[in-house]
């Protein structure tokens, strides 16, 4: 796959990933590192809370969506992460589910400070095998213009 | 220290986490993971960006600051998070930045769906040992009421 770079973008455009699928290793792994509570991090006590069963923090979806969302636009130099808005978890992330994220590129304009790089604003949503929303969230990126290496 | 519950909370109390170190290695582990791009997983090549040096993911960030977060407040039965905006990363994080929480509680309401939950809306702002702001953002999280184990 080629490197990408802003001027590769029109608004509208959409990516899909390749699926991945999440472990509850992973998802205890993951929470008892930075989410420790109990439906993040032990199954059998995970069953008697409203989640019936353990489910994959937050932090943990958006990192697996960060990763998927690199691999599959694959920036030239890497996208630099602005902020993110409206993240949101409609539906839980259980044991052996298998995630992928569409990305749909919702506006570009060029950076006001740094003439080499532009900025990205896209939407991500992370859907499960059953086609279930796990994650929605807005991200502005700044990415290398090609022209940077060709001036 | 006790157990919180929604009903612990008022409006404008402020809770300050104790501060972690992050380590270059740790810096490193968490990108090959989630966020694999030069300026947070090779050191020497990071330096020729235009961070000029290592950085952290935020998205490392944003999961070093849930597990202060949870361990600050100490929820009974944890918060689930419902959502986030605004996540913004104002200044990178770098190798051996001690990182500190401050949580603001913004508002308060019961849920209109679970009578024994309420929610909470924050904004927890995190800050490396110079006290620049590293990251900042709102969430709204759903925490249990405390009368729901005395009624």
């Amino acid at each position: 796959m080629p490197n990408r770079y802003f001027d590769d973008l029109k608004v509208g455009d959409r990516f899909k990933s390749q699926p991945v699928e999440v472990t509850g290793e992973e998802i205890i792994d993951f929470a008892r590192e930075f989410d420790p509570q109990v439906f993040h991090l032990e199954p059998a006590k995970a069953e008697q809370t409203i989640f019936k069963g353990l489910i994959a923090s937050g932090w943990h979806t958006a990192a697996i969506t960060m990763r998927l969302f690199v691999q599959t636009l694959n920036f030239a130099e890497g996208a630099i992460g602005l902020g993110v808005d409206e993240l949101r978890w409609p539906n839980p992330v259980r044991p052996s589910d298998s995630l992928s994220v569409e990305t749909e590129i919702i506006d570009l304009r060029l950076s006001r400070s740094k003439p080499n790089y532009g900025i990205v604003r896209l939407r991500n949503v992370t859907t499960n095998q059953r086609g279930e929303i796990v994650q929605t969230m807005f991200g502005n990126a700044m990415v290398p213009r090609h022209t940077a290496f060709t001036d």
